[in-house]
């Protein structure tokens, strides 16, 4: 096992009727600024909801954080707080929304350009304004973790920053509200946790056994509850599984003492940033063509995703990776989710748009032995075909 | 899935060498006072260790602290810390010396009658001094939670308390560090740690998946390493596990949303306190007797328990529960645990005194439907012999 740090302080609130654990936790006195995204919270009740728990406090609100949330966007927001002397902020949404909290709750106290923030991947933040987080959309795991992705679009960038400074201080996770979500954002959302696991499990065995128990129960878990969330949408169960394993997948503990990956995100993130697609949508493509094309630096652990996730037992180890990786193909597409470009119709010429943007955002030694340079990257693309 | 709330603060720096971080969470100027049990610590020279990290602060030592840590003890180190007027507090041992100062560094700061404390079970407590954990003793799961378990001769009393105030500031674990550990401890740590994982795991199915799956994957990383470290005392990534395995087992998560047991504990402090046997001794007498008695208002887990753990398929269900508990049974002896009261020579009359004692501390209605009575009790107990 590797050396590791690990701490987490964000408090969860997980079930039913939770909101009203918010005013225990949020600061007698404070100005909140309640942050969203596209009207939803507004649609289905939930803004209502929370705005009358928290009837005793100032309350404002900034809407349009839109998906990969924009620089341009939270800046707006951060000049709002500054002009409102808010010192709360309370996130009600997905990845996104809380995403861009974090960039906006640092930008609030940074003294310079806050794009340096992304260009130093956070390292330089002092300090940030205290958040809460009420989420509607299990999905990114940034309701209980330090990182967050931020996207400016006339940089072309889609980048990435951490910092203790940033974790929520809670997150109120309660399965209910994420029944009214499409049925994409459901495929989207489990696709996505599907992923983060595999970015943590899927490189060399360091006989972290404990990491690899944790990584294979949650990978079982939602491969065993993620049909049955569009089969059986108001299913509490079901959803709670779903929000918990999304909540697990990125809270640092199955990452810790393990070797990452971490490849199949920052390819597509760049094909998010060129061609639009949702997060999720991007992962569902690149992994299984990552998984194949280092299928021999990855076989002890391709090996054991097969036996104990898929329960593959058949002795071909070649035969047995094959089929692995199909299977999480067809677990994708059982998800709805599309696994190749040309599904999107992006030209085979695009494959070298995206490995400029990787070059031009320092991504050229990826993966866990840092070794997926630009080469390896555009074998990755082809097969994506 | 239950309704939860889940938050630990703890910092956890995990691997070789990682004592140097403590100066990082130690805050400068600090009086600190470290704090341990029989002076093992100073015959591997860990004590030494530690003092060097720690030079440039003022350090005193309050030594002697006991298995099942006494509250006369405890309330000698208080008079210690206030007499030398310390603000930090180290604690360098196992489960007794934490739970130890826990009790400490709540009492620091208690008005009336610390004892109290435990008659309350920690309701009470407003404030305490801030501590730090240096871990040689994988078992208890104490440096990464909120509870302690005190014992008071006079008041034959051994009792649990529990408060936000007392999570460890950090702890730091190294596999190293219990690589000197005698044979005993390391069985006493392995089931104890085996036995918490059973306490939130075999109740009654509430589709708590994840919960299930962690809980599972400790166990069965239990079942695997802990023979090996008996055998090959010295194999780090065995010991590493081992830590890892004994801090997640109690650190509130696999707990979280659902339903928790906690009647073979209670059963088997009393065992302590009137018979003076090890805690882990008392939990491996007592667990399988427990699963026998309840067998059927288990029924669901213990099946589940079979089939995932200890790979029984066979369809009689009966059989499958019955061999489940023989194997755990097994496991205790291939851990060097004795499984039986009359392995102790503990007389058949000594139940009742067990009985009285649990009714004196309240303890009628135990386990996860409070339906554990003294009556229930006594048939467990019947069946230690």
């Amino acid at each position: 096992m590797l050396n590791f740090t690990f701490h987490n302080p964000t408090r969860i609130h997980f079930g039913k009727n939770q909101i009203r654990e918010i005013t225990q936790e949020i600061p007698k006195g404070s100005r909140v600024l309640i942050i969203y995204g596209g009207g939803s919270v507004k649609k289905t009740g939930l803004l209502d909801k929370v705005k009358a728990v928290l009837k005793d406090y100032q309350v404002s609100e900034f809407s349009g954080i839109e998906p990969n949330p924009a620089y341009d966007t939270l800046m707006r927001c951060v000049d709002q707080i500054h002009m409102e002397k808010c010192d709360f902020l309370l996130a009600m949404g997905g990845g996104s929304v809380i995403d861009g909290t974090k960039f906006i709750a640092a930008a609030a106290f940074y003294e310079g350009e806050p794009w340096e923030i992304l260009k130093t991947f956070g390292s330089n933040i002092k300090k940030a304004l205290p958040f809460g987080v009420v989420l509607t959309l299990p999905a990114t795991g940034s309701e209980m973790n330090n990182g967050a992705v931020i996207t400016r679009h006339s940089e072309k960038a889609k980048l990435p920053f951490f910092s203790p400074h940033v974790y929520p201080l809670f997150s109120v996770l309660d399965p209910i509200l994420s029944y009214t979500l499409p049925r994409k954002q459901i495929g989207n959302g489990v696709v996505d946790a599907f992923v983060h696991v595999m970015e943590q499990y899927l490189t060399y065995p360091v006989s972290g056994h404990v990491q690899d128990r944790f990584s294979e129960g949650l990978l079982l878990t939602l491969i065993e509850q993620g049909p049955k969330a569009l089969s059986d949408p108001e299913n509490y169960d079901v959803r709670a599984d779903i929000m918990l394993c999304a909540t697990l997948a990125l809270n640092g503990l199955i990452g810790s003492g393990v070797p990452q990956d971490w490849a199949t995100h920052m390819i597509g993130h760049e094909i998010t940033v060129l061609y639009g697609l949702d997060h999720a949508q991007t992962l569902a493509i690149v992994l299984p063509a990552m998984l194949t094309i280092r299928k021999n630096a990855k076989r002890e652990k391709l090996l054991q995703y097969a036996d104990r996730v898929w329960d593959i037992k058949i002795k071909d180890e070649e035969k047995r990776m094959d089929m692995a990786i199909e299977k999480t193909r067809e677990f994708f597409h059982t998800m709805e989710l599309k696994t190749r470009l040309s599904d999107y119709e992006i030209p085979r010429e695009g494959i070298e748009a995206i490995i400029v943007q990787l070059q031009e955002h320092g991504m050229v030694q990826l993966g866990e032995k840092q070794d997926v340079d630009p080469d390896m990257c555009r074998k990755v693309l082809e097969l994506c075909y």
